[in-house]
């Protein structure tokens, strides 16, 4: 019997030339993959493996899911944010349920009517200003649990971090699952960004998770270092049904599982996802506290912050035109054009000087746009 | 401006301690991926690109499929091979349309109603006894067109190789196509073994899709050297419409996009997507040759093959209890269980070596049983 | 308090001229609704009543459809029969379930993919030549369910009476029943025709269904002699869920639900479902004994029948030309023009005299053909 | 050959027991079918009639439609309101299609996720206080149409009237229409109560259709007089694409459709449509000068409306205990019991007498509350 081994690393001749990118703010999954995640896939790429799951990789991941949310959950890497948001859900509900979610949700904003089309799963979508529902909006829905009229809402999702870069605490989590399971309605985590959260909060991912009663989470890899690979962990393995079909279903089965469970192992075995997350959400600390004493020193006309910044992301109002003379060096979103908002976004490979380079850009930015408007 | 680089490898504390696995003629994608794709990979994997598609590696895949497939080619990386399908499928149909398939289709028996739950479609099996569909299926098929009450057959998919490792000529393919066009119908093929029939054929991708009037293909990835990725391409621009939106709405859309489009370039830009499936089916022939001599020389009691080997796969009855004794060594699939005929696949990284292995093996075990049957 | 009651009946002003149409063997939806039924409606249209369902229509029909179907059987009036059928698997199938059932299957020939589009559902046909399937489809079905890439086939669908005018036994039922239950399917049955296969068998509704182990029926109404009416029929109470909300989403809800109930009430409180499907059955008897006498009496030369006639239609092959000639006078369908084989169906209608008049000039036609031929 | 007749009409011995219902302002589909539509029913009712519109009373309907709603429109007669609204909206949308709707649009609130369920079809809500969306609506939504992450918003769906009674004017439609044209985004109607609206407006059908740049319209039947019965009407034909074969596959086709065509051509071909409506209109408008005139005496303390009256319901917040207490004599129902607001709505078949009695009861009781609360 035999291991194949790869041959030594000679640099392929149609490797692509790859122009010099400008240093991004843009999103987390503009980064790599982290080195680390990398030696680990290379790791797998030994010898024959048993394909749809049936490999060491996944079951070394299945012990380490157990590790971090307690000793009945289950992991089933899929390929997408969308796809472990879209097979979660279908898990815990049935073909008449809808999921109350906030109407910043990516699953409602950005997942291009996946759920609606893939598993006929209708959104309720609540105002959420902070980007956190409340146990009140649960209650609110609830009132349709008695009406056939009505999609029944027998799920909340919430994001963790949220989209608008605010965090849940567990207390928060848990009155929530409370009012949810009261009305026989499951809880699941988009949890794309579940570890800047834990990061932030200084927990780890069972407080967040099993412990506050959440019944299924998305886990995010792809935004935290992987190259790509997500998660679904369920947590209450009462709450649902089926999870391996709508897996294979929903397309989000990989053949050759053995290369996602390997990053995801990577990622998690060790402390890799606490280290990458909490840098990230340094990085964004750092950039807010150089912006703040800008603000504060009158070097920053114009710039306000619209959220607090807890997790790994910055939301702010912008002069007319800053933006735009901004993105001519260094790429970013625009969040919301009508009001001038945009998002800024650190990530694992973030380093001090990138932060620094920026936090100057942007004020040199205002201060020519506040010399311009006061001329 | 910089370029971050990976650190030199050192062994992940958390590696994976994997069992060593027996020779597998179970499937193509229990093989590993080709050390030339993980190469590509590590090459990628460099600085920030950006996301959904919008880099230098999936703008040089645009450019290797074109040389490929024809200077109108489209190239959508996705990343399961029913992804691919689903997603090729729903763009070329409206919401009424059904699929002419083989009912040996990958597409109808083994993606679990994905294109039903996902997508809506309906699938039309013909009973093509030797995995090739004909002509005379699309006419016959063709008649539903007029009726209301039928899903209408709009499309037809052609697996190639097919599922029975059977392969379909250019000729073969053109006039399917023809039949199909003259109706209105469109015409894909699930390639997940494209490169396989291309190596029997001695002919290029181009000559087997556009050139043959085909509209859009799956090519496959993952089964030829890949650690994850498949392709929709889009041969006929004019036929299709919506795909960058179905792909994403199908949770088809990696978000970090360059390492799947850098593995297809390091597939495809080269020749490696041909020597590697060229290899697949040379071991697969010398086992199919091996074997007819054991038969042929009464070495090999109670063996029949059922189909004619062109491509990876060889498929054969067996006496009773031989299929079960050879899996202690050996790991394969049953194909049809209850006439014991059993599927064996070549994959990439089959050698010589393994092939005489299993050969002899075989023989051993059906004379053994030869021997208990006679006495 | 008031009762408000139509006026006296005025021909109205716009009534369409209606041209006098040819005596049809085409379909039992082609004949108008029954007198007594049409009496039941004009009698419910007085005053309001709660929609929905909450209204004493509707709660008669409950009882009802006990007395006929056991005492836990439920009602729930619904609109089309593709309807009733896509309910009825929905409520007792998860996501990830397909259906077994005859290629002859109206639920997979005839609903232009509904179940598949509406409810996400594939369709599992088997062979059936006489429309019937076996208990042994039902255990060679069941080995794809530990098979996560295969529709996982939860649920076995019967037509009865068939859709080629043949008739399950209630021991056929059963057996069915016992080999489904036995590895965790449920059972359907799609019976757009139950009151002819009761009719033939001489036996009660219930005998049919619940008794034979059946979990769920489509009732059909609109081809007994209903304007528009059919009616799922839940046997077994715990096999089922969420019917109330499957039939909204499956836009099923009639508003103004009594109309639709006050017709089943009708015909089902009396024997009028059993008058007129046994009246449909002897004519088809009649139009079967005498055509098989003109038979054997060499007067129907290439008449064939291929299906034996146990509830209303026949099936038979016919020389060329004779089809088309007879369709002039009579309307009727190509069952499969292939194979020149025709559908003659008889109704609650059908006269004695339509019979004969219609066996005359199928005889008439057929020498007519016999005298060229041999010309 | 021969017109069958039904026989004079006896009373049916299994006629229900009809309790004596109280007089309602729940909602219009709790009336009867109004006796014209009754009469031609009737009429339908003799012969023969090819299923699934190939009939007279069909052919009939399409001429009515085309005098309402212009020449090249086209009738296409469905069962129920939420089966128009999906069967219109998957015509003019591709798969990755979503439409912008009101908040409060019975689409959106009260069809239980059909649209999602059954076509894949994301809504997108937005506010409007009045139930009416703006054309600044529609052009802040178009920008999603660049966004592959978003559903993409392809369709607008206006109510008229709307949920909340109130009516958009013609010239309201034509800017709608405007913008969304620009956009390439389609237009339909959702006219349950089209009639009320053009009653209210004193125009044409055509003119609030057609002629304001409409594409497709759920016409209403049901809830202005007849039993069961709805009709999708296509404006401009080029908009719209399978209608056939998507009314089939989402279970709207009625095999014996005479029978809703001839109620649509009762409805449609006098001016019934225009009484009915005209008059519930009024009844609306009657209740609520009377307790307008009531409010303004200070005889009804702790009544407000909270919208204008233009159709044929109001929405009024009552103090507390009130409607409860008003439901015992009354049915009607809350339309935001969180505030205490009710709707109360008129029939075609509501008099003059109802409505003094109701708002006399609503008067005593609303001076019980008040002496009540004074104490």
């Amino acid at each position: 019997m035999r291991r194949r081994r790869p041959p030594p690393y000679t640099p392929p001749p149609y490797a692509v030339a790859v122009p010099v990118a400008p240093v991004s703010f843009a999103s987390d999954n503009y980064a790599p993959a982290h080195p680390e995640v990398l030696a680990a896939l290379t790791e797998a790429n030994s010898g024959h493996a048993v394909s749809y799951g049936e490999d060491p990789w996944t079951e070394r991941l299945a012990d380490v899911v157990r590790r971090h949310f307690g000793e009945h959950a289950l992991a089933y890497p899929v390929l997408t944010g969308t796809g472990a948001n879209v097979v979660a859900l279908a898990s815990v509900l049935p073909r008449w349920g809808g999921v109350l979610v906030s109407r910043h949700a990516h699953l409602h904003t950005d997942e291009a009517g996946a759920p609606e089309q893939v598993a006929g799963i209708k959104l309720l979508p609540v105002a959420a200003p902070d980007g956190r529902i409340a146990p009140s909006d649960v209650e609110r829905a609830a009132v349709d649990l008695a009406d056939v009229h009505r999609a029944q809402p027998l799920a909340v999702s919430l994001t963790q971090a949220t989209e608008l870069g605010t965090v849940y605490e567990p207390e928060a989590l848990r009155a929530i699952a409370d009012a949810a399971h009261a009305r026989g309605m499951r809880v699941h985590v988009d949890g794309a960004r579940l570890a800047n959260a834990a990061a932030h909060l200084g927990v780890g991912l069972r407080e967040l998770t099993t412990d506050a009663g959440v019944d299924v989470v998305s886990f995010g890899g792809t935004k935290n270092g992987l190259l790509l690979g997500e998660m679904v962990v369920v947590c209450a393995p009462d709450a649902v049904a089926g999870l391996e079909n709508l897996r294979k279903q929903a397309m989000q089965l990989a053949s050759k599982m053995r290369y996602v469970s390997a990053q995801l192992v990577a990622l998690l075995d060790g402390d890799l996802w606490l280290r990458s997350a909490r840098h990230a959400n340094e990085m964004a600390a750092l950039l807010r506290t150089t912006l703040d004493d800008a603000v504060a020193s009158g070097r920053a006309p114009g710039l306000a912050f619209t959220q607090p910044t807890q997790a790994n992301s910055l939301f702010a109002t912008l002069p007319p035109g800053v933006a735009d003379r901004l993105r001519a060096r260094f790429r970013f979103y625009d969040w919301d054009a009508a009001r001038r908002e945009v998002r800024w976004m650190c990530a694992w490979d973030t380093t001090p000087g990138d932060v620094e380079g920026f936090a100057a850009a942007v004020v040199a930015e205002l201060g020519a746009a506040g010399s311009a408007a006061s001329t």
